[in-house]
């Protein structure tokens, strides 16, 4: 998928809304549990199918999947190609957060672009260049590479200053002599929306996939004033704060409330 | 397993060496590709058998298996389950460049400790402290870290200056100051052994992981004399070099001949 045709969808539905997939048994609905040899699967079927239209990408976080051994990675690919097969419109993020040398990346390459039908993975710089490019050697793949994430342990290596520069301002400039850069996308934490306008003046033209908004505490309003541009060029993951809303058997009409305010916001800032 | 544990092996065998599974379909023995539906996982299993009293360590790296899809994910659960339940004195580790936030590292964890029976796991040290400490909480389970790859692309950002200081010594250093920080291993490309020393005086205590002896050209005697400790402290890792000794089927044979090679060279290393 081109970053124009996500531009279209951004257009289309009005959202730049990312569903973020990380499915937790301990909060899933409990009656999903006792009914299904697949709880986890048919928990993030029935959200996608409630909510995909408000969304144009859709992010799954591969450890929920990969902690329950080869049934949830079974699950992982089954719900990929759900995904793909029946919304060939959403964008479909694999959160793996792989990167390896550049003949094992290429396996990482097939097993999330072929084995399964991913359009994009989240990747780790610390291994350079020839970790990243077998990423983006494919038409309409892309790499999105952690820049800035939101956690605490963000503070221990990426502001570190070389040349008065913090890592991730070196990540987010060297990455763009690489290979294919057009299809480098960066990870940047909505908890760090202050840097989000120094990050976009390095990338004007990368989407950036960002993660914290709602339930990590970072605010859409500072994330779009500081980070958007001509193309919008942001992806807003919400994971918990749609999945969760509710832990009833209501829990579809209430991920549905969730997903339409993040969207309806979003509306609003599209449209000023 | 400790790292006693690992010590006792290492005098036990005579030897630091690590066997890597890399399995290659496009390299591997053609016979093993016509009469089996898990080619794969026969050819790492006949392997392991044939080599694993020369070794202390056995290092699976995952993208070879998940570049398959499920059936592949499959494989290496059961190779890592197989080489548990039959030689359970060896050091388990999946090759898997892992970590994300606190909350998805526990997946993660949980996926590898739990699900399948590995004892450690290589983890990317990007996203800071709260990142790597969740493999770290348990007895005997270790987290070995990137600090200085053996790949072309380390030169980006593994030594970008701070304070005069190259990135990957920050590495070494802010993660000793982890919770459980006896934990923690580190990988070090045998590529870059005149930096060893450097490395060594900053984790006087902690195992390296060395690849990149042999196919990758480091060399052992170098490795040894720079990075031994008073518990010999490295693991050092063939892969290539012992799996596709040869391509024909005396393949278990050639595979043995050249881990004995390495086993004896180490031998009179550990004799000296």
């Amino acid at each position: 998928m081109t970053k124009k045709t996500i531009f279209e969808q951004i257009k289309h539905k009005n959202s730049f809304l990312c569903l973020g997939l990380d499915p937790d048994v301990a909060k899933m609905p409990k009656h999903l549990l006792d009914g299904s040899d697949t709880p986890i699967y048919d928990f993030c079927k029935s959200i996608v199918d409630e909510v995909q239209h408000l969304c144009v990408a859709v992010k799954i976080n591969t450890a929920f999947f990969e902690a329950y051994g080869v049934d949830g990675y079974t699950s992982l690919a089954r719900i990929a190609t759900y995904i793909k097969a029946h919304y060939p419109e959403l964008f479909l993020i694999a959160d793996a957060k792989r990167g390896d040398i550049g003949n094992t990346s290429l396996r990482y390459a097939a097993a999330f672009y072929d084995a399964m039908p991913f359009d994009a993975i989240t990747i780790a710089p610390y291994m350079g260049k020839d970790s990243v490019e077998p990423f983006l050697s494919r038409q309409g793949k892309h790499a999105i590479l952690l820049a800035l994430t939101s956690n605490e342990g963000a503070a221990d290596f990426q502001f570190q200053l070389s040349a008065d520069t913090p890592l991730y301002q070196h990540v987010l400039r060297k990455s763009q002599e690489w290979k294919n850069a057009s299809r480098l996308m960066y990870v940047v934490g909505a908890t760090k929306a202050d840097h989000l306008s120094e990050i976009r003046a390095l990338v004007p033209n990368s989407f950036l996939l960002v993660p914290g908004v709602g339930a990590q505490g970072g605010s859409l309003l500072e994330v779009y004033k500081n980070g958007a541009n001509a193309q919008v060029g942001l992806l807003v993951n919400s994971s918990r704060s749609i999945l969760y809303a509710s832990d009833g058997k209501n829990y579809p009409a209430a991920a549905l409330a969730a997903a339409t305010e993040l969207q309806q916001q979003m509306a609003k800032l599209l449209n000023k």
